[in-house]
């Protein structure tokens, strides 16, 4: 089998997708000249097959996920994208028309988010796919906003709702298992599936498991909201790794804890529909990954204008706690009983 | 076994390595405030174990080469280094030991080359390690030197020594052979040795040999060379692919082709040793990768001042031959001899 040479491939599936700065991916760097006045706000994610993805999800989406996921974080900062890099290591079985869906992908996320491909590198991998992709965002000059600030009497607010890409996954994996190749070492890591799960995937309508398979596989940076964030919330960060273990993570940088009401959390019909049938999906829910909504911290002098706004931005927004003095894991209230999620944060690693 | 989580292993190895922009490594992203009138470079390379360098390398040094290679892009383009992103998939047998090495071996080299740690991500590998590093740089507004640029009759440059790596990587293939644990699937992309090997080797001190393993081991971007390549130099690019490959790049996207002297190709003293014992090795030296020298191309009347500043920046800098118009491989000549190299630059794709 002939296989273009890196250079080949790069300028037929790559270069395409290159921004003014990329320079059309023939030269060793790309080049980019910053707005004035502002700063650069970087960020880096790696994403592993049979870890963060399954080797056998559609590559346009694998692709669309990676550069999500640093969009995402660029969001969060209030900054908007600028371009990325992509290092790519493909396992030895690459095909081409693999790797034709996969910049496909990434050329309409890209476009999407206005984040153009700037350089990268492509290998060979030794194991599965590993996919890093470097995003660069701007914001005006010292505007970022910072993870490391929320304050006691802040209102925790969230986008969209929290939970789908969980249980999505969740989804994703009692079919994965089937159809998957039993040679094939890699796995997702989540919980096996059980007699719990058979509950609430039954009630679930068709159209309801299909928008959270799709809500795993297809993240929505909320690039929409960053103007707001930059000019009302106190400290931001995407949601990523689970909504309780992230919200952790803020609040020990923050030095403080928080009062969450968990009836508030906003859940889309599906997760409601699938709580209801088994309420002890709320763990899941509320600590599983890949969720890349927006948490953030607002004094409450400026929560009105950022619902305003966010409303203006078409981004749902939830005022679901407070931020309270104090240090440790935020607690958690559902008719009078308190919890912590000590696991927190999901973790990949 | 207890392990630190990733959050922990992050503050403990890597914040410490953190620039000002990095923010401790607390927050989502980094911000970079730009410096005013100049253009930002941004460069990205990945590497693999048992691609890219040996798993059993010294971690430091592993840290340090994948920052090279980044650092050397910048300085070829002319660029200041003004910080990096490292994303890490680790294999599940990480110790403790070999991050702190690997930690300690990045930092030393981020102070050295004023290119201080921004942020990036920890994952779990499938297979081997992977880095991929991004490394952002800085030239005043408009004054990136292009690949893309090279003009028939200009003079083709090259610093320090051509190849030393490339014979350091078959000693060291030589001396892995016999180490390496045959359960390891892993190996480093090179010829295997063989009888051509031994006549050279057997002919190298005991210092020669300890010079190209660690010319292999432990590059030297040309940092110092940026200010003048800038003022200087019409195209440049790094040499990491193999002087022969990585020239017939640059003539390639410039629309022209070249005329080398070979015998001013600059050979270190154990390089010229190693020629002199094995003419043949030539090939080896001129295609090999990982030289990580900055090749130009120079307009006639910018040679001296050129030179000059190389010199006073104790970069040593070679003339090689001259930029001709025409297409395809460039020719080497050697008494009397004409010679391309079809194969070209050396490849881990």
């Amino acid at each position: 089998m002939t296989r273009p040479s890196e250079e080949g491939l790069i300028a037929r599936y790559f270069a395409p997708l290159a921004g003014e700065g990329g320079l059309g991916l023939r030269d060793d760097a790309a080049v980019l000249t910053p707005t004035p006045d502002h700063d650069l706000v970087v960020t880096a994610d790696a994403l592993v097959a049979g870890i963060h993805f399954f080797p056998d999800d559609p590559p346009g989406s694998i692709a669309r996920k990676a550069l999500a996921a640093n969009v995402s974080d660029l969001a969060a900062k209030g900054a908007h994208p600028a371009g990325f890099l992509l290092t790519l290591a493909l396992p030895d079985e690459w095909t081409e028309s693999w790797l034709a869906e996969f910049a496909q992908g990434l050329g309409q996320a890209a476009r999407d988010w206005r984040c153009p491909l700037l350089g990268g590198d492509t290998v060979r991998a030794r194991g599965g796919l590993t996919l890093s992709i470097t995003a660069l965002g701007e914001v005006p000059r010292g505007r970022m906003v910072p993870r490391t600030t929320a304050r006691p009497g802040d209102l925790v607010c969230v986008t969209g709702t929290i939970g789908d890409a969980a249980l999505g996954l969740a989804l994703r994996t009692r079919r994965g298992d089937a159809a998957r190749d039993p040679a094939d070492r890699s796995h997702v890591d989540t919980a096996p599936a059980s007699a719990e799960d058979d509950r609430w995937v039954t009630v679930l309508t068709d159209r309801d498991r299909q928008y959270l398979l799709d809500r795993y596989l297809h993240p929505q940076p909320r690039i929409a909201l960053a103007p707001a964030l930059r000019e009302h919330a106190r400290a931001a960060m995407d949601v990523s790794d689970g909504f309780a273990g992230d919200l952790a993570k803020m609040l020990r940088v923050s030095g403080a804890t928080a009062a969450i009401e968990t009836e508030r959390v906003p859940l889309s019909e599906a997760a409601r529909a699938a709580l209801d049938a088994e309420p002890a999906l709320i763990e899941r829910v509320l600590t599983g990954g890949d969720d890349y909504e927006v948490l953030c911290s607002v004094a409450p002098d400026h929560l009105a204008d950022l619902q305003s706004k966010a409303e203006q931005a078409r981004v749902p927004l939830a005022v679901v706690g407070q931020i309270v003095k104090g240090s440790g894991l935020p607690v958690f209230r559902q008719g009078g009983v308190e919890r912590r999620f000590a696991a927190g944060s999901f973790s990949h690693f």
